[in-house]
């Protein structure tokens, strides 16, 4: 059992064969985004420090996002989040004002998906701060799981990706955000243009959305045969959707979202937009299948937050695995390439690894 | 704000009284052993390497006693513990055994308490293991709060208190602990009794026992009046168990139960046995009160694990504050010196100061 060899996934694996004991199949055990409790769905998501989050990021933000990707996760299986907890290690030296804008972003994302902060842990940590949250969310009518995709369902996102590892990359750089995600360049003052380019890629790491009202909808209607949220990149998180519905999948390389400024940001810094969009990760939009039958529902969407249902391609038999279809339809393999920390650095950065 | 001069405690008073809107009061909230939502109980601990334990104790015993603190807290509402999930954050060079057994840890509390694993987080970390641990528990009858002691009620414990500090003490001396908890003597072999009552200390510490049949039990039938669990030592969770009900306490200094081994090694190490039961922490035992007229209830107290209703003093007017009686009678002030990471070292390291 060495994590270093096999990644987060095949630990999770390795994890679950040696021990059926205590650990019951999904959705009630790992495997899914959360985990289903009689009439409640459960998840939990860590942030460290200097892995997760560098210091120097606005507190505020690093807790609106703490709370944020567990939302999303809730959102995913089709609930409504009603109440979190929270883990939080901090070094004796942590200074007044991180921690009070820390808290007031979980405040303000709480307030915002009107959850309940019921309790937590403080602890001191000697390095470096810990963030691990658990949020407790209320089951929709139907639950939606990784598992329910059929060939020829459709295979949707709920808006553009890649903006994401876009903001990611520009702090690598050194740009630095403001408390509301503002792009600040560190040469000195940019074209307006470029800030506002920027902050829009900052906002999207920094701040995302996640789409309850999306998958709400999903679940109230049974609209969806499968849902996940796209925490670690389209190409691996429709790689575990597609491995656990036993099914294959098409996308069509030109429909995949990419918003203006994550395209604009890759021509300038000479990276692949596709690329991001595919691999980069952390775009928390949710990615779902939905029966041909049941397409025309879409019609109806409701959230009128800015997300749509976008088609990027069809679920096929699991014989043809994942594919990608370019613009003159040619078909070439889509290769998983997300993130897993044990494995590799994020996708955008180095060319993964199949998991 | 200053968490190295507020404390845990004076950083939990601050946020719960600046963000009312989000956080609830107990035992909805923050401020008891578990929060309550709808019939279940939910808590969660985090376990930091450097802090709670050190890089060479057995994986195998942490894994255990990661989820062993916090089914005390469901114990302690007197709720039945259900399901838990983890947070993981490991260095990518964490060695395989270590992983395997502190799975296995984790598995073995779950399988002993009956505990589903469902679900949880992975992540790396390059500082050190980092665990975290929630654990949902089911209600019982009666939740038990820390806020309903009265005046004249009786004040107990589960079983005997400072082996814990004790066995953390030996550890900080040179002392290892095998596997399964036994002693071996950093200074080659020592005389089998010495090592006998040095292997009870390190279980106490590494492998306790949270008590679940006895918060059952005093839910069921509606018995305590209050409790808590003793996680920070007796002085300061009696403290706060007053602190929320509005009382003052008298404790018997001769009624305070010590192990043998406990009361041996104190004299060896030239400490003060009285002052690892008031302030050492992590005991695990449960610290509740019962009223007068219910007092006889406990006489069917039915967990068989070597636990019992020990009287060790009396819930006063909160007036009188906390105070200890001696065997001529004399009383002293109890100030609550037990384990605040931020203010101090534990307490039985350094005096603490009043919390």
């Amino acid at each position: 059992m060495d994590i270093g060899r096999l990644g987060e996934i095949g630990f999770l694996k390795w994890l679950v064969a040696t021990h059926p004991r205590v650990i019951p199949p999904p959705p009630l055990g790992p495997g899914d985004d959360a985990s289903v409790l009689g009439s409640l769905l459960l998840t939990t998501d860590a942030l460290l420090e200097g892995e997760h989050f560098r210091t120097g990021e606005p507190a505020f933000l690093i807790g609106r996002k703490a709370l944020a990707v567990n939302i999303s996760d809730i959102a995913a299986m089709g609930g409504t989040p009603r109440a979190f907890l929270t883990c939080l290690g901090l070094p004796s030296g942590t200074p007044g004002r991180a921690l009070t804008d820390l808290v007031k972003g979980f405040a303000s994302a709480a307030e915002q998906h009107r959850l309940s902060w019921i309790g937590g842990d403080t602890v001191r940590s000697r390095r470096g701060i810990v963030i691990t949250v658990t949020v407790i969310g209320e089951r929709g009518r139907t639950v939606l799981t990784r598992s329910g995709a059929r060939a020829g369902d459709g295979i949707f996102v709920t808006g553009p990706l890649g903006a994401s590892a876009a903001g990611r990359a520009l702090l690598e750089s050194g740009w630095k955000a403001g408390a509301d995600g503002s792009a600040r360049s560190p040469w000195g003052p940019a074209a307006a243009t470029t800030r506002r380019r920027n902050t829009e890629l900052l906002r999207a790491h920094l701040n995302p959305s996640p789409r309850v009202a999306a998958g709400r909808f999903l679940s109230e209607f049974a609209v969806a045969s499968a849902a996940i949220d796209l925490s670690d990149g389209l190409s691996l998180d429709l790689h575990r959707l597609c491995e656990a519905s036993g099914a294959g999948a098409l996308v069509y390389e030109e429909s995949v979202p990419i918003a203006q400024a994550t395209r604009a940001w890759a021509r300038s810094a000479r990276r692949d937009a596709l690329h991001l969009a595919l691999d980069g990760g952390e775009d928390y939009e949710l990615l779902f299948t939905v029966p041909r039958p049941k397409e025309r529902l879409l019609s109806s969407w409701p959230p009128g937050d800015g997300t749509g249902p976008i088609l990027i391609g069809r679920v096929r038999p699991r014989g043809e695995g994942m594919r990608l279809v370019g613009a003159r339809g040619r078909r070439k393999a889509l290769r998983p390439r997300g993130y897993d920390p044990f494995l590799r650095r994020r996708g955008v950065d180095t060319p993964g690894v199949p998991v």
